[in-house]
């Protein structure tokens, strides 16, 4: 069976995955990266803000990574520190949301992780192009 | 076989993205979440191969990877530390090959992570089903 | 004088820190570097022993650390797994108890990370010499 | 006062560590955090601001953390990524210099993290009170 029986329109290789598959690789990389990069940084309701944008920017700069938006729920944060013995948190999967666009070989994928059942899931929302 | 990436066609929903994709967006997750969360890492020729077989079971834990296989190059790691400044190095592309196998909804995803003109560069190697 | 009351026994600077003091200090960077480089990691009861070795010997590479030990509770962390989503957690204090053994210009220092009232507390268990 | 650093005493063992080595070995889990976080984070030129302050932010809310300064060598950081296959970096201590203070029992101790001899070396400054 040939290694990839959609389409074939890969940028280089006939054989290879498509281009849609790769552009869905990298938003996944982006994914990866971005939890476990900053899982486990000290956060609170007021660095909060601050630790959102530079994990936007900080993402941003990877390869074929057009937008990144990370939300950091306060309200969950400040909860979950007020049911706790320290004046922070450690961010986890629990206190955001993520929402990140990626375009490669003119297609665009965008991709979420939300929280689903306790599991920070990240998952493809659109694949365009 | 109900996933049929022939016609993009996913498991569930008609319009959203195929499960080959999908399952491209599972490998690039593995790939980030690795290099991320061990980057970094305070590592020698002789603690080289038990940090390797720490990521390899640490990522395949996550959902879908069936296997992950870290090579660190000794020799590179080696050099690097004899030019520098310590008795160690931090974890970096440029010392490790790294190969990734995910499963999901019938679909085989291989990627791998090899130095490409200084960089480490993720692809995908093939995706079957 | 100000800077160093205690007594002027360091390595070179008469007016700074005490060897001591140098030793206690570069106890708690092991300590920060092991937590916050491997909070946030992928783990399960059949995989913390591999990761528990690899820590260890990870962070016995900084300079003057002289032993390491990482005991991770599998009890707890299968308890927190049959609880939660998924088939594993992220590494996380809750997880590990940790020993520290720097010696520095003739001073050793045990430092221990456990859980006390929910946090994980690190803390000098002995300064000799 | 009661911390007296001059007699080996401190606030509740007395055969313990003194106050200013706990709050040296505070500084030290400090730096070995905020080195083991960040480590790894993709940077630029123009994202290194939002990314210094994030740091700053982040590490003040751990225990007996006062201040945090961070700066980023955007010249240094903009010639090794000119130097480099890609357009941004990974942020490691050759980019740049860090100033801690923290105050735990009436003692206050900064220190410090700069390049020195191609290594970052981490380093108390100041043990005052």
């Amino acid at each position: 069976m040939p290694a990839n029986p959609t389409t074939g329109m890969n940028s280089g290789d006939p054989e290879g995955p498509t281009d849609p598959q790769r552009a869905c690789f990298e938003a996944g990389i982006k994914f990866g990266a971005l939890y476990h990069q900053f899982a486990g940084t000290p956060v609170s309701p007021a660095s909060a803000d601050s630790l959102a944008r530079a994990i936007e920017t900080a993402i941003e700069n990877q390869p074929h990574c057009e937008a990144v938006q990370v939300d950091i729920d306060t309200d969950t944060l400040a909860a979950a520190i007020a049911d706790g013995p320290a004046t922070y948190a450690e961010l986890t999967g629990r206190f955001m949301e993520v929402r990140v666009q990626v375009e490669r070989a003119g297609v665009r994928v965008v991709a979420e992780m939300a929280m689903e059942e306790g599991y920070p899931l990240m998952s493809l929302a659109r694949v365009e192009g």
